[in-house]
Parts: structure tokens; sequence; C-alpha cells
């Protein structure tokens, strides 16, 4: 099975079965069209990460002919606003032919850029002086659509150009009212020229691709038109896009769609892919009944009608938990457990996932509401599993991050920085004048940092004494002799903040108690980034595997800030148990104590992600 | 901050703003509507799981008028299915005034079914014999979709039954073409009164979230319509709900919504939300002024057109990883290990995540079908994350299995059990005569099941003889004499296959190593459900917390096969510890190297899951 073979052998099947299909007629209003084969078909799908499937007669190039109508108003739409655009021609649907010398009776627009009228209008819009620039500018966005060059079929070119009388009283009509300016012929020349710009269905489907991917081509990469520009381009070929059928195209296929006389069809799958289907032979409308055919059962066999049953934004709070559920991975002591326990219960996390559009984030500002008037008053937002936020999401985290500005709350935004896709969040920081927000590099940090601040509070603060070797947790329960001679073997160190105390890969070779301040146990995640996945404190031991198995050091340990530490060599402990074994027993069971500890606590992590 | 006060405040704040808009007029053409207070305006919005958001005169009632359309279409569509409503019925928007009386020349039938032509060629489908009947039943529908009984304004029905000439003409002149067969005026009692249906804000909220939530009521759980007649009745929202403002609107606010003459506008937010506005004065087209300006203000502000960008399915495959990469929780001795690495290559992982709709479902497709081009024969696909696989998605998948057929090559289902939003899944397996897929609890069982099989291909087969006590890990390192020790004091239990041999929560007095067979750790996830965290084979320990703290059993252990198992009081090995302390010190220093490999896969698998 080649990873081509599910779609690519569904639109060959499709293909084979549509072809037996031989309605309709060859469009033969000028003569380069009817000279076709009307017996090629070809089928191409792009994804919007750039995998192709085609079938059939794909490679065909044949003129783009209506199907450049999207692709021009789109970079109308991009070159001069939205506002501009729309002075010159409408979004209405006529219900009318496309080429129907009708234009808006209150405006005088025409109905809208699908249409002829519409078209030249647009075409108009993008007419420089030289026409020559206008050519080459033309091309260059077709071509960008496409992601390679394309090129024009001057014979269709030329035919159009000497027979497209219609088109031409079209464009002196709309002269006569002033609704276009320059020369007709200027205007004509580009309008003829688009329409005559060679593609085969792969050309279609990437340009129809960089539609559904919200105007970056997903072949090559570049941002051809805004995404909001995509959205106004949509919401016409939805509308008007399949000449008077579009309501029915609506209905039935519900996909934004483009066909033109030459037999072709573009679609957009918003999101998820472009269709292209060649197929000259046309309906009554217009419309190439193998194209509209093949976009009927794709659409219908895979549920990609824009209103079929499809987001499920139930499920955007993946987890909440508080604090004093789930701790922080700093390690704490008995005395600091209770107090967190006991007083740390006004911090809360929320743990997100999906898209966060407007639905979504409502549901997380609702949620929010109802902690704060719980008496939450820090809540750190999880955005690991968040791959978007759009705008009308990011509309209401404002909206949100407004509403709690004076009531102290704060939002702790976690797993941001470095993230394209969330960088609307970050740059929130800068105007929240109230001091809402706070970026933190993760949950963990956040809920440590809280943890620390309720602990200060309750008056018990951090020991900056040296640590006896009696307090030690992993010496518990060792007598007065035993600690005695255990000093007799032990060394000191001191560590500079920042310092790394232990290097993943050494050889272990001695094994570390931290007398005085606080180290932090860290997992590379890339070249930049890494995650501290536990935190050491005075009292704990660092490398103790040592005593056991020597070995390579597992990870990185760094001093926060200063540290102070007492080592023990392998050598001198081995040497300390050999005359005194109670000594290393006690010290193993320690260790094992300690070990089940953070293993049952890392269970419950590893239960809470399900 | 109360939990509405986002959305809501939003809400009430254009509600202010917009209150200053005073343009447009009162419909007069019945008495009934003029007489309502012109500065009526409330606002309704009620998301898909239920909350309700209502600022103004959001408790006004009114008659529903033409809002009434869509739902009553839906209703036909229930009733008679598709293809018989577009028999009677087109999708074409008109591009006329909604009463205008114009047929399709074509087929005589009225263009779409939000016109009134169209609303009372519904009307006439959902005609019973008797008058109140038919009432009866269009008033449970329009109650169903709001969620409470709904009452009929009487003296608005009696008016515009006693004025409605030009309905009652379009109605006759149906007839006259045949396109209704019933009498007019039964028709047009049951026209005037859906028509006469008194609703506030709240409700046409409700019956808009309804069709939002794909036919269920979001407050009843009511599943009014299914969600194929949902997607019909958006599609000629979108195109037709808006009078001949639909190209614009759709270009605009590109919401399906429907417009009344009473003031009312009701739209939808597919996935997302409901949202009803009712304000009395209307525009020349006749759709309410402040009504399109909420609607309007609302879509931008939150990017809620059916085209924004809003879908990203890139991330669909989470995490991938292979076997030998990643292992199964059973604990395996070296030997096993060193075969799993060497052989166990063929098996794969897909974590799933987010909604599975078509383009989801063909990034699965493509990296199953390049997998299985690298020799893979074994996939597991977790669809823990997987809230929802759509009609497209399923479609795609069987095709998928249907190209696996005969390859040999294995899809095991994981975590699709007990899920109604993936049962469509389970339901393959019955057709799936080429048994490509296996319904599996979860990743690890298959997992641990084809390291299994693949260490049964090396011919190691799972030790049937009972271990020695020198064989245990936990005992490694003991001399002879201490084995003999050990020996003294060790009792034998045999399990039943299911047999609970460790229950969390009882105390610990003794810790147990397994002599013969395999035995499973669960934790509980719900009255039903558990989750295996690991598997215990001959030569591991169970229970040694016990040596160290007593207190109780943290989970429970249950026997997968009959169980040959060693045990040791904590008694009996205290007082051999006393004895000989060489004999605990290598017993603790064996504990604490497993917990620790233990810790450090757990440590890895939660880096994984980042």
């Amino acid at each position: 099975m080649r990873d081509q073979d599910i779609v690519g052998a569904y639109l060959s099947r499709l293909h084979a079965e549509i072809s037996a299909n031989r309605d309709g007629e060859v469009a033969t209003y000028i003569p380069e069209l009817g000279r076709v084969d009307p017996d090629k078909f070809g089928i191409c799908a792009v994804t919007i990460d750039g995998q192709v499937y085609c079938t059939g007669d794909w490679d065909s190039e044949v003129s783009i002919q209506s199907v450049s109508k999207p692709f021009m108003y789109g970079a109308a739409l991009s070159e001069h606003g939205r506002e501009r655009v729309l002075e010159h021609v409408g979004v209405e649907p006529t219900g009318e032919m496309f080429n129907a010398i009708v234009l808006d009776e209150a405006t005088n627009r025409p109905f809208n850029p699908m249409v002829n009228a519409g078209a030249i209008a647009t075409s108009e819009l993008m007419t420089l002086d030289d026409r020559s620039d206008s050519t080459a500018r033309m091309l260059d966005i077709m071509s960008r659509f496409a992601g390679r060059d394309l090129d024009i079929d001057t014979s269709v070119f030329r035919s159009e150009h000497d027979t497209g009388h219609r088109n031409r009283a079209i464009a002196y009509m709309m002269l006569n009212t002033a609704m276009i300016r320059r020369a007709p012929e200027d205007v004509l020349d580009l309008y003829f020229k688009q329409c005559a710009v060679l593609v085969n269905c792969r050309d279609l489907a990437v340009m129809a691709a960089t539609l559904a991917a919200h105007g970056r081509n997903p072949m090559t990469g570049d941002r051809v038109i805004a995404p909001d520009n995509v959205r106004d381009v949509l919401s016409v070929m939805a509308s008007c896009g399949m000449y008077d059928y579009a309501g029915q195209w609506g209905f039935d296929v519900g996909l934004p769609a483009k066909s033109g006389v030459s037999g072709l069809i573009g679609a957009v799958v918003p999101g998820q892919l472009g269709l292209a289907v060649f197929s000259p032979r046309l309906d009554a409308v217009g419309n190439s009944v193998r194209g509209m055919e093949v976009c009927r059962r794709f659409a219908e066999d895979f549920g990609l009608h824009s209103f079929s049953e499809r987001t499920d934004l139930r499920s955007v709070i993946r987890r909440e938990y508080r604090s004093g559920e789930i701790q922080s991975r700093n390690v704490r002591d008995g005395r600091e457990i209770d107090i967190i326990r006991r007083d740390a219960t006004e911090f809360a996390v929320l743990d997100l996932q999906g898209p966060l559009f407007f639905g979504a984030m409502e549901r997380v500002a609702r949620r929010v509401g109802a902690l704060v008037s719980k008496g939450v008053r820090e809540i750190a937002l999880d955005f690991r599993r968040v791959a978007l936020v759009d705008t009308g999401g990011l509309a209401l985290f404002v909206r949100l991050v407004d509403a709690l500005g004076g009531t102290g709350v704060t939002l702790h935004l976690a797993e941001v920085r470095y993230r394209d896709s969330l960088s609307g969040l970050v740059d929130l920081v800068t105007d929240d004048a109230d001091g809402v927000l706070k970026i933190v590099d993760d949950v963990d940090g956040a809920l440590a940092d809280y943890e620390n601040r309720v602990i200060a509070k309750a008056g018990l603060t951090q020991e900056t004494q040296k640590l006896a070797l009696s307090d030690h947790a992993v010496f518990e329960g060792l007598d007065a002799g035993e600690i005695a001679q255990l000093q007799s073997i032990a060394g000191t160190l001191s560590f500079a903040p920042g310092e790394v105390m232990l290097k993943a890969g050494d050889d272990a070779k001695a094994f570390l108690t931290v007398a005085r301040g606080t180290a932090s146990v860290t997992v590379p995640l890339g070249p930049e980034r890494a995650r501290r996945v536990a935190s050491i404190g005075p009292g704990q031991a660092i490398g103790e595997m040592a005593l056991l198995d020597g070995g390579k050091r597992s990870a990185n340990i760094v001093a926060d800030g200063p540290v102070l530490a007492y080592i023990f060599s392998v050598e001198s402990i081995r040497a300390l148990s050999d005359d005194s074994p109670r000594i290393m027993e006690k010290i193993l069971g320690n260790m094992v104590l300690s070990l089940t500890h953070r293993l049952r606590r890392t269970n419950d992590e590893l239960s809470a992600m399900e």
C-alpha cells in the first residue's frame, strides 16, 4: 500500500465511474474551445499541507477562463481593499446567465465579480497604464497561486480578443455609466489574457488549496493574499460561483467553487483541501457535467458540505485542577506540604486543547468567571495543546482580560512563548495596564511560585541556615554515632547561581546532598528549551544512584541560586558501609521511600493526563 | 465577576450602542404588527451546551412570522425526506421581494422555502386532514425547537387570516399549477398559524441553538431533527434567509439566518450557538435594522463568518512511536528486552487528537500508508483524545480498511469502547471480513500482546517452571547462604486467574515475589473501567513497600492466569535482617534500582506526552 492509495484510489475509481457520463456539449463560442478532445477528464486534489492526488488527464493544459475570476478578485481586494472594490462590484447573485448585460439598477454596479460584467470591473481595478505591466502582474499573481510559472495561450487570447464583442459591449456600457474609467480595450486586453492563462488540474487544485489554506500556497509557503481577502473570495464563490445554479450547488455540495466554459471547476474545502476537475462537456447552465458530478460525489462521500456536522468544542477544557489537589514538582518538606494543603486554595489550572475560536473561548471565559466567583485568584491557562487562537477567540479573550482588570485576579499564560500561532496572546501583555496577564514558561513554574508565596505568607521562610547532616531525608533514622561517621567522610562544595551541579552523561562517582539553596532538574526539549522536571531543596540528595550502579548521570541539575552541598565519594561511602552495614541499609530504605513517593506522584500525573 | 460577565457584558454594551439607531419603519401590513412599541430591543444568545445570555427586552413576546419558515422546512424534510420536499420547493435565491408571486418557469416550483410561496408549499406538506391536528403538530414542532410550550397569538392569526389575500393568491396560483393539492384555505390556516406563534428572544435563540447543535435542543436534550435535515435548513438560510439582501449578508456576516417582519432575526453559528434579536423597525428590504447591526457586529467582533480562518487539522497526529522506541508496561527481563529491541520492529502507534473529519482522517490514512510501505504490520490508533469521527472521516476510514484487506496488516482501535461518538468505528468490525480491525482496550495492551508474540516467535517461551528465589531480581547478588536463610522464612501462595492478590487500602503486612505466572497492576478510572498500569512477571516483587513503612497497599494486583508466589511476612524478614544486615542492604539496593528504572520510564512517558 502506498501512502497515496486511499484518496488516490478513491479519485481513480470516481474518475472511472464518471467517465461513462458523456452528457453535455463542449463550448464553441470561440473556435479554440471547440477544438478540445471532449473526452478529456482529469481530477486533482491538493491538501493544505501539500499532498497531491491526481488522476486521469490531470496534466492536460487548458485556458482557465472564468475560473480566473475569484483569483483576480482576491488580488483586487488585496491591492485596493474591500471598500474600494465594493464600490465597483457588488456581491449579490444575479439569477441570470454569466454573460448577461445587466447591472444593479440602484448603483450601476455589476451584481458580483463572478459574472463577466463584475469580472471586467475587477480587471479594470487591476489594469496599469502599460498593458505589458498589467499582463506581467496578472501572470505573477496567477503563478503565485499555482506555485509555478503560468503562461498565456495566445491563440485563445487572440480568438477571444477578436470575437468577444459581448464583453466589449459590457465594458462600454460600464464606461457609459462611469463604472469603469479606463479605456475599455486596455481593460479587455487584461481580461481576455487572464481568461487565456493555461492551467492543468494540478495547477488549479494548488490554486484552490491556497484559498483552502487561507491564502498561503501549500507547495511554496508563499502568502499570496490575506485571510480576510480569502474570506471574501470564498463568500462570493459560495453564493455566485456556479452561474445560476448557485443555490442548488450550495444546497447539494456546499463548497465555494468556480466553473469555467473550458470545462474546469475549482472547489475549496476551507481548512482542508483544493479540488480541480477538467472535463469539457458543459450542461445548459455552462458548468462541466462531469466536474459537477465529481464535486457532488466527493462532498457527499466525505461530508465536506460547509454545514455538515463537524466541530465539537465541548472538549476545550481538557482538565481542570486546583492547587492542593495537585502540587508543583517542587519537593517540599512536611511542614510546607501542610501549609500548601491548608492555604493554597486560590490557584486553578485549566488545561486547554483544540483551536480556540469564539465558541471554544466562550467556554473558557465562562469557566474562568465561575472560578473567580468561587474565590480563585490566580488561574494558569495551559496552551500546550492549543494549535490556534483565531481572531474571534482572541477578541473574546481581550474582553475577559478587561473584565478581570481591577479585581486583582491573575491569568498565567503557559506555553505560549515561541509559538507563532499564539503570538497574539503574547502581544496582549503589552497593553495589559492592570497586570492581569503573566507569561510563564509552564504551569508548574507558576504553581511552584504560588506555593512559595503561600508558604512565605504563612511565616515559614525557606531555610537559609546550612542544614546539618541529620536533617537530610536520606539520612533519616541514623543515630548520632552514624552521623558522626558520615561527617568524617563528607566534603562540601559551593555552586554559583546557574552553575551545573551534575551533567547528564558524566560518570557517577559521588553523590551530593543539598545543605543550603535549591536546584532544578531539567531535561532538554530542544536546542533552546528545557523543561524543569523537579526541584531539589535543602536536605535532599542528588545523584544517589551512584551508590548502586555507578554508571552515568541521567539528567542535568542546575543551581537556582547559591547552593551549598555535601559531597560523598562512592569509594569512601562504600568503605564506611563495609564497617557499618546498618548505615547503608538505612540510607537505601530512605531512598526507596523517596523514590516510591516520586513514582506514585508521577503515576498520578500520568493518570490525570488520560 | 460572574460567569456570565464576558459575553453577557459584551451583548449589553452592544445593545446600548445600537439602541441609538432608530432608523427604519415598523411593518404595518397587518394592524397588529403596527401596534408594537417600536423601541423594543432584545438580544439573546444560547450556546450549544445551553448557556443563555440575554439582554434588553429579550422576554417581549412577538409573533414569529417568517422566522418560522426554516423550522417548518426542517420539519417537512424530517417528515417527507429531501427528495419529496424538493419536488415541491426549490433552493434558489430569487432576487425578488419575499412576497413576490413568482414561480420557477421550468418547474412551477416556488424558488425556495424562505419566500412566502415556498413556505406555503412547505406548509402544505405539513397539513393534515384535520385543521386542529395540523395546528397541534405544528405547535409541537415549534415547542420542541424552543424547549418550552409555545402558543398562537390569535389576534395576529385572525388579522393575517382576514387580510392575507396576497398569500391567498399565491396559494391559488400553486393550486392552479397543481404544485399544491390540498384546499388552499386549509394550507393557509396552518401557514397563518405558524406565523402567529408567539416567541421571545430567548425562545428563538434556543431554536437557533438547536440548529447550531445539529438538531439537538441544548436545553432539553431532545433530538428535534436529524443532522442531514439541519444541513439543508442551514443551506437555504445561508443563501435565501435575508430576503434579497442574502448575497451581501453572506459576504458581510456569513451566518445562516432568517428574519421576519415582526422584527425578529434568528442566526446560527454552526457548532457554536444560536443568536436572536428583536427590534421592530425594518429597512426597505424587510429586515430589522438593529437586528442586522447586532448580527454584523457580533460576527465581525468574534470571527464567526462561515469562511473565517478557523480549523487547523495539522495536529491530528499528536504523536507517533514505534515498538522498540517505547515498550509496553509489561516488565520484561533482560533477554526479553533484547529480543524486543531486535525483533519488535513492525508495530507502530498513532496517537490521534481532535475531531476526525475528512481532512484530518486523510492525514491519518496517508500516514498509515507510509508506515505500511516501510514494513509496519500492526498499527494501534489511539482514539483517547478524539471527540468525534464524522461521516466523512468514517467514510475515508472504511476505504483505508478496504485497502488494507488481504495485506495482513492489522489496525488496533484503542479507546473506542463505551464512546457513543465513536460507535461508528466499533460497528465497522462486524463488516470487516478480512480481519483488519481489532478493538483493544488500550494501546498498551495491544503493544504488550505484540511483544509477547515476538518473544514467543524468537523461541523464548514464558517461564512455566517455578522460579527459584535466587532468580528473583529483588534477591540479586545474595549468596547461597543468604538465599537459604530467605528460603527458611518463605511461604508459598497460589492464586486463581482473576483473583485479587493485593487490594488497595489493605494493611501491608507481607511482601510477595512471583514464582510462576503474571499479574496486572490496575488503577480504577471509573465504576466499570480500570487502566492497567503495569504487569508483574516471574521473579518480580509485589508489595515490597511493606518492608519499609507498613502502611496500606496503594494499588490492586490481579492474577492474569494461575500464579504461584512466595510470601514473606514483614515480621520474619525484619528478624532475619537483624541477624544478617547485608541481606537487607542488598534487597533494598535492588529495589532502588528497580524503582529508578520505573521512574525513568514513567518520566519518559510524561515527557513524550508533552
